[in-house]
């Protein structure tokens, strides 16, 4: 019923609640203040019409995933072990997974104990538990400028007040690092964890210098504080090249968080945290309440997948797949986009940050570049103090190369367009024809 | 190394904090205090021992399953559609299950429509989110007393404050449900909603009498509380009966929570929430921040067995399982259990809830019942204010028939006894023999 319908002379006030937009409005807990669709939610609607070239989405590319031989797999794990598989788990995880998940971090020099692994329904999970174990409202959760933007809706789930560091090429600055610490100290805040994304970085596209990973955690250390290691691109060097986990250097002072999301397959939604013991234990707790656990069948997938497979050959062969994108857009850049305009260079992971000059708002432009079927993840999405404005994310991990460089062409000329109209105009040009702040999920 | 080891002279402050039982114990949030193993996650372990008869666990019986079939349904989805189910999803749920959803909940009256359903982790992720979205610290949540012990765990999560209402034979009273809201705002408290399962109560095992089903939905709706209904066990009423969801009358103030868990496989880990619209929309923005989205291979898994198996036959195929087990139960507690015990006789789902004579500390019990090869879940477990300490829930779902009644033949020996005991000697006696509280997952 249209509210205009409402016959408000009968039973004024049951009427007036039901018919109210939401007539829970006054129920909610505080923590759903600003709760609004991510910036990414709204794109996956974008990203999926055909004649639009989606450099916004972070899908991995499963297509050299060995369909056929997964395919008889499930069967025989659903035939032999179907009883087990379909059946309730610990909250802690399969255990045999647990092990191979020490193995694979192995790769990066991380030596841990499978009980130390807690399995998490995507590292997505482990970023909330950890999150529920550590934050009281108010608590400050510090993390690079930008930042993974389903970490940032984690922290403001658990009203976190997130302090942005900043980075260069070389990844997190250690002085910014030192700066935030000494202000949030001053102002007497609770700094609880530096969450860091050290490798390949979701959206910055850099690559935390192996020279300052030592210094960032006797940093922290120094100022007890807690580091949140995300790591779900470690392995996607270009060159095959790996760096040492922070893990590895103070496995008192790190949770880390892994996922098989990028190295095998999303949908499965498996990814574990390796926490200190103590903490591994509330860990457990908190995911119980959680999920109770994670799906059985899921873990039992993957630790077959790890025993059978050649996944580290899959992994290359994600690598390459990722590289070939990668230079697709790199020389797509360099050939197309107006002076001006700058970007990262990755070395492995899904991700080219581009920083637009002066009077370009990203946000603002991004129903503009969707007409031209081009789109993109608009950079204040990235950052929780509403910075990153002439900023965007092209995701290299999904289009075929020839879609890249289509994309990037079509980008280049909605910037193009939108650069001269400020040269001309100003930015009251841009007001008068921005539109809709971003698109939704339904008119996207 | 053992604390008596550290070389305390040495860096005192870094090596006091490196060798305390838990470095980060000033760092946790606020709700993580009392944050323990709950009793059904430590008797996971003892339910694994094969000699032990466990009348403590709640998984559901999946030999009925057709696994011939799934294993082949399976093979097929990996094979045809692998690059879909293998990828990341909405966190609003794959749409085709979303309507086959609406299909189950028809089955107890339910009209809905699928844009109000939101696909979970299992129904435990619908709770937590659901808390997640109402309660601040200190808000009331009411209960029966006894509730379900994952919901217990999910509302201390959010710190909010759990306040039981009694329940008889049929299910949470109506008088009761008054007075606990009358008092709770007599002191000021902000009742956020009542939580309750109608049908087959965990741990309970009555329903809620048809009857007061309305009363029930207008004492809330008056005081301005939502109604969380959860009805895991709806569809496996032993006599092919169904009960209206509490949802079909007040579809605006009842938030409904549903799973496949019982009526398929746990394992998978696939439930749902069904709630008014900008409820739900809110519900989508929590999931995301909490898991992304729910396994897509898990849902096409479920949604192709719903288009292709009899799972209607299948769910009487299970209704016909834990009746023969329910009847076994009864029989056999008729038969052993010493006067003074008493119990409730469920229509459906897993549970028998046995209340003791005076004098039974049924947790403390728990150790004696264990080296007597018999395990069940301690009745505090169930209760936030510890409530229930004569009482236990005897869980039918899982073992044989034949075991079900070996099982209460002994735990019906050792009750005896320890009513002997406390005949004689006292409650001295016990506490003298008591030993741990609870079988731990290392021990037990």
């Amino acid at each position: 019923m249209n509210p205009s319908e409402s016959r408000s002379d009968d039973h004024p006030e049951t009427t007036s609640t039901r018919h109210s937009l939401d007539p829970h409005l006054r129920r909610y807990a505080a923590r759903t203040k600003g709760m609004t669709a991510s910036e990414v939610r709204a794109l996956f609607a974008v990203a999926s019409r055909p004649e639009v070239v989606s450099l916004a989405g972070g899908m991995p590319n499963l297509a050299a995933l060995p369909l056929e031989s997964l395919s008889e797999q499930v069967a025989e794990l659903v035939a032999s072990d179907g009883l087990v598989a379909l059946q309730y788990g610990s909250a802690h995880g399969v255990p045999e997974l647990r092990e191979q998940i020490c193995d694979v971090m192995a790769l990066e020099g991380i030596q841990a104990h499978p009980d130390d692994v807690v399995v998490t329904v995507g590292s997505q999970m482990g970023l909330d538990m950890v999150t529920r174990l550590f934050c009281d409202p108010g608590d400050v959760v510090l993390a690079e400028g930008p930042s993974y933007v389903g970490a940032l809706s984690s922290f403001a789930a658990y009203q976190a007040n997130v302090v942005h560091v900043a980075m260069d090429d070389s990844g997190l600055q250690p002085e910014a690092l030192r700066e935030a610490l000494a202000a949030a100290e001053r102002q007497g805040q609770r700094v609880k964890f530096l969450y860091t994304i050290p490798n390949f970085h979701n959206p910055a596209g850099v690559t935390l210098a192996v020279r300052r990973r030592s210094e960032i955690l006797e940093i922290c250390a120094s100022h007890g504080v807690l580091v949140l290691e995300d790591n779900p691109y470690g392995l996607l060097g270009f060159d095959g090249q790996t760096y040492p986990a922070l893990r590895t250097q103070d496995p008192d002072n790190v949770v880390y968080l892994g996922s098989f999301s990028k190295t095998f397959a999303s949908g499965l939604r498996v990814g574990w945290v390796l926490a200190p013991h103590a903490v591994r234990e509330k860990l457990v707790l908190a995911a119980e309440s959680a999920t109770l656990c994670p799906p059985t069948f899921n873990q039992m997938l993957v630790s077959r997948y790890l025993a059978t497979h050649d996944w580290q050959g899959q992994i290359k062969k994600f690598r390459e797949t990722y590289r070939e994108r990668r230079d697709a857009m790199l020389s797509a850049l360099e050939q197309h986009m107006p002076a001006g305009c700058s970007w990262t260079r990755p070395d492995g992971g899904f991700y080219v940050w581009l920083t637009a000059p002066e009077g370009v708002d990203a946000k603002a432009m991004l129903p503009r570049a969707v007409t031209a079927r081009v789109a993109y993840a608009s950079g204040t999405g990235f950052y929780a103090d509403q910075l990153g404005s002439r900023q965007m994310r092209l995701s290299f991990c999904y289009p075929t190369p020839e879609r890249i460089r289509e994309g990037v062409r079509r980008l280049s000329g909605v910037l193009t367009d939108e650069m001269e109209l400020y040269d001309t105009f100003g930015p009251a040009a841009q007001n008068a024809m921005s539109g809709p702040q971003a698109p939704s999920p339904d008119t996207a």
